[in-house]
């Protein structure tokens, strides 16, 4: 399909891509650019075709494809080695979880003659690192890919590409993916590492060890609140006009809970409680997740 | 060890213990008492030797041990029969999430001649009804035993109980109880369903059906926030004071790391990101939760 590909940045997500690269047989050579020493170690241990590269210079010219996956804070230096090696036949995409900023990014930046379409596959975990990587990582999930009027045909070719690595693909104009993506995966994020904050606030406040009993619900948030500190601030920071909104609206609504329990508003609050489930059955309805209950991962 | 136990309410917690009391031959005769007609079907598929009592009248004077397993909300009228009927000899427990307001009913509306020892079990899932509980669901958990300074006899008796079922057994004062709790779950819950309140109202704004796109953080919360409504209303009533401070805190916090964002203030933000995986290491260490990264649970 493409005889050099090379991705940049190959972390869990990265490492995913390179897996299941190898594992459909997407290209001839591939290339991997890493700065981590660790990283590399474990790369390499991944298969013996993987072509380190230490410098993103003239030698990445032949790549057909290159995949950006690093935190996007690292974007605009990388841009600049792009901007200096690349022709118009090699197509970049990248898996940022904002889309905005990079949309303006590549417009303020990159070289009018280069082309880029925006990917974001709907897949990770907390864990950080090429060893926690799994070609599998993308089966049946989505990928996001913003439309480009430019080139319909690179489009078209970006798409195989994720659907061989078993994506399901939508497209999306920028603006629209950070609006949703605000809610359903950037302030789910956000409350999960505030929970964290206020419950070793707690902590510091009563001189008790709370941790011990966090089987009751306060776990299942420490493992979200785990993810990359690096990545998710650059989400936070990126999109930050659609989190201030979604944040205002979900203090609204935490207050008026407050109130509805101070008061004993009992339909009230059991309504509200009740209709919950109707969303936990369209994501079941939606195979986003399975109905099998959950006791606690142990068992 | 005990002759005969009857278990009052039998969902996914109660019949739970009534696998746990079989397996372990717990008891001569064991004894259920469940009104909903639905959950009796179910009751009697688990076992042949369950018998179903029809009323709580004269015939529990035999129980050696009762065990309350119904929603909070249904104790006083209970606590009737219980009067009525149950001399000093049954020793009597529930499984309640809160325990101060079961404390002062106890204290206002129990008979004086009466036993009755709080148990917390720290185990559960978003699933109701007795098809769903396990033999296995009290393994290696905590359970909270409320202090009782009347009955050591009974309390040892008690804690006995639970570590057959394969508890593991800490003793607290139901003020301590309710303050702890509030953060490790009673928290986490509310949160859980405060962040699908506010996607759903996000959905009814902006027309969008953002749940397709639910993998990416959302979907872990919608599976909490599709617990048991009417024992989290009763949870949520019930440790209000404890819960508005609470509250209080987490959206002091959420205010702060909103202005982090619109600052960009990138040290602090980076700082209070990575201080959320000690948490999270703290909770392994103290195997509450495996250390196996989390991909979405189809993987």
């Amino acid at each position: 399909m493409f005889k050099n590909i090379l991705i940049i940045g190959c972390g869990m997500i990265g490492s995913s891509i390179l897996r299941g690269v190898i594992s459909q047989k997407l290209c001839k050579s591939i290339y991997v650019f890493e700065k981590n020493s660790k990283y590399k170690k474990q790369i390499k241990k991944i298969n013996k075709k993987i072509i380190l590269i230490k410098k993103l210079d003239k030698e990445i010219s032949k790549m057909d494809l290159i995949i950006i996956s690093t935190p996007m804070s690292e974007y605009e230096k990388i841009i600049l080695s792009l901007n200096k090696n690349l022709s118009h036949k090699t197509l970049i995409t990248d898996v940022g979880s904002t889309r905005t900023n990079v949309a303006k990014l590549i417009m303020e930046k990159l070289s009018k003659k280069l082309n880029w379409i925006m990917s974001h596959p709907i897949s990770g975990s907390e864990a950080s690192g090429p060893k926690y990587g799994s070609k599998n990582l993308f089966k049946k999930k989505w990928c996001i890919l913003i439309k480009n009027k430019k080139n319909k045909l690179l489009e078209k070719k970006l798409s195989r590409f994720w659907k061989k690595l078993g994506s399901k693909i939508l497209f999306m104009n920028e603006e629209e993916h950070d609006k949703i993506f605000a809610i359903t995966s950037h302030l789910p994020h956000l409350i999960a590492y505030n929970l964290i904050k206020t419950s070793q606030d707690f902590q510091k406040t009563n001189k008790k060890n709370i941790i011990k009993y966090s089987a009751g619900g306060l776990r299942d948030f420490s493992r979200i609140a785990a993810s990359n500190e690096i990545m998710w601030r650059d989400v936070f920071f990126n999109n930050s006009k659609n989190m201030s909104k979604i944040i205002d609206l979900f203090i609204k609504n935490l207050k008026n809970f407050k109130i509805d329990i101070n008061k004993k508003r009992n339909s009230l609050l059991l309504d509200k409680l009740k209709k919950s489930k109707k969303v936990r059955k369209q994501i079941l309805s939606l195979k986003q997740d399975i109905s099998k209950p959950n006791f606690g991962r142990e068992n």
